[in-house]
């Protein structure tokens, strides 16, 4: 029997299921494949042999369509990072258990930097011990921190969430006749690739972010304050987009400026962010109205408002992580290389997963302007066609169709 | 001459500039307007003289059409409260100057409560002092507590983004497998209905929100712990919508639980929401896995997920207001009038504004569930025809075209 097993594992996305539907479609087109199955919640579904039959999904179309605009893991997630397998070979032999009892000959494991990294030491693990297993990685993260592809299945949606709703929110702010400084909270730990998609919304000349901090260039309190004074002689209302992740000199989160020593009533550390933290040193320096906003789930949420692009592109890696698979490959990753930017053309290769495991992709510092508050024109060019196109997501009763596994 | 004034007052919604736009089809298909003039900034702008010329715009459909879909209050907005005339008659001289300098004869005030208290006083002034104005309300808040009309527009918007939200971040939740609560905080002081349209939801029965608490409704914080307990034993990722302005049984703001003696590094107060609130005493009382959430400014700015009945009636109003004030109404307000709820049919009249400022149109207790957590299927009746159909927002470059004045 050629069976495949797919899961999917990290943070949810608005494609990482177009994904999953690549790999599906994938299966129907071949033939080659006898049975499908999904694990529940990641590689830990594999361990603990929770798999559901995906038979029937596959030969549903409509079933299908719905999957590739539903948002999150509709395989459910998980957060589990495998150890070596000469120190704990527990959890490995638990994965070729229910390989061989369901079996399975190709496993596909859809997810971000932890997924690959299980991809490498499983295919390393298998190999050594002479299981004739295939492992393919694809990949998925709204981070866009990914080695070795041009960008990441899931970061053209969230591009584009954040690009609209930072429009929308320059036009709310916008309307305003006093002085006051918004600050809008992005996803991005040590990269700023999110926050940097926060200039996108200035692409047809409208109003947008006036300020935008990437956690990968050093933040500076007083910077940011003059910065900010300037922006306000110019005109009442400031959008300013920073990434969670900003850091000072010493490497310390500037969401720790805050955190560190307030507690609640009930004697709790505050948990804040980057933005609630500069809320607050604009009350303090400048006096100013001040709002912290921050995006949240919903900016790796939002299928509504995906990119067409994201979402084709992360079916066609599903197709790409089968057919390397059907051709032997094993231990790899699907990923996109970039031919051109305008017009865009992609092509879909792929490359040694043990090279994207373990590595962070930043944006890299000359694509962040010499005074560090914005993005240079080759940032844009290089985000633009990442957010282009609107999907052909179906409502019912007002709200978007959505496939439950 | 008889010129029109219009002006947009109140917090910004994502259907306001429709009923803009509608005022301005009206003027075009009437034929009965010599010139059009938009006021900057509200009734402050009427008052400061700040004037545009609107002309050009009604003649150009296409910049009408991406007006209709262009969030905030594309004139600016402001709020102001207008003192009693008898105490303080300068700034209504001062509009009177303004009417008579431009020829103004009609004056259209497109806003909330504040606005129509306004209109109210305005008209009374012109009345009294034999000013031979027309002033005329068009209603607009997503809040939904505007009396004497079955809705409001920019609610429906507003009610279709959080229902699609609700929907999407309940599928970010349900990917883990770890006992998790997350807290979505919905705007609303006194009124819970956007807080009500997360249970739209769960319409197409899938996940949505599991508990739902309203302003209306005394909050309890022992009840609160208990219900999310219960809710936790059924499965492991919970969702919970709150209304900012929930309140304990002394009348105090749950969001004050929290911001009383908390200070930050700084030595100044914090100021927080219920949902944070909320996220404290979770992890004090349960300990698992907690997050809050604001919806914040985007459900007001999100004209991309507007609801398309929400737009078509904001821009009906518009007209209704126009005709109405053609015809000689004045100190009155456009309003709608549900005629049934499936199916959906209402008629367009218009209502003493003196009824409906300085009123508050709260959730009916009876449609509050029992057990406090949840809405009736009345609600959801009332909600569901407003969040229907998707508009046809322009994209170009990949965001939503967007209008400015």
């Amino acid at each position: 029997m050629k069976n495949l097993l797919i899961a999917q594992s990290g943070g949810p996305t608005a494609a990482i299921n177009a994904t999953l539907a690549g790999v599906l479609t994938g299966v129907r087109a071949s033939g080659k494949i006898d049975k499908v199955y999904g694990a529940r919640n990641g590689i830990e579904g594999v361990i603990k042999e929770r798999l559901i039959d995906l038979n029937e999904l596959v030969r549903d179309s409509k079933a299908m369509d719905t999957l590739t605009y539903t948002p999150s893991s509709a395989l459910g997630t998980c957060r589990y990072k495998m150890k070596d397998w000469r120190k704990d070979e527990e959890p490995y032999k638990k994965i070729v258990e229910t390989f061989y009892k369901y079996e399975i000959k190709f496993f596909i494991y859809i997810g971000g930097n932890d997924s690959m990294d299980t991809v490498d030491k499983l295919s390393e693990y298998c190999r050594f011990n002479q299981h004739d297993f295939i492992i393919m990685g694809a990949p998925k993260t709204i981070d866009n921190d990914l080695n070795l592809t041009d960008h990441s299945p899931g970061y053209g949606s969230a591009a584009k969430y954040i690009a609209t709703t930072i429009s929308e929110l320059a036009c709310d702010i916008g309307a305003y006749d006093i002085p006051a400084v918004t600050i809008v909270e992005i996803m991005g730990r040590n990269a700023g690739w999110l926050t940097a998609s926060a200039a996108l919304a200035r692409i047809n000349q409208g109003a947008g972010a006036d300020l935008i901090y990437l956690c990968e260039k050093e933040f500076d309190n007083a910077s940011f304050i003059r910065d900010v004074k300037e922006k306000l002689a110019q005109k009442p209302g400031i959008l300013v987009a920073v990434s969670e992740g900003i850091k000072d000199r010493n490497g310390n989160y500037v969401s720790d400026q805050m955190s560190s020593g307030a507690v609640d009533n009930f004697g709790h550390k505050y948990i804040a962010g980057a933005a609630r933290a500069l809320e607050q040193l604009v009350r303090k320096e400048i006096g100013c109205k001040v709002r912290s906003i921050e995006l949240n789930l919903m900016q790796r949420a939002a299928a509504h408002i995906a990119s067409e692009t994201d979402i084709m592109e992360s079916l066609m890696l599903g197709q790409k992580a089968l057919s390397c698979a059907l051709d032997g490959e094993s231990g790899r990753m699907a990923a996109i290389r970039r031919l051109s930017d305008a017009p865009y053309r992609v092509e879909f290769i792929s490359v040694p997963v043990n090279e994207v495991a373990n590595h962070e992709k930043t944006v890299p510092l000359n694509w962040i302007t010499a005074d560090g508050h914005d993005v240079t024109e080759e940032l844009i060019a290089y985000m633009k066609p990442l957010i282009q196109g609107e999907t052909n997501v179906k409502y019912e009763n007002g709200i978007p169709l959505q496939l439950k596994l």
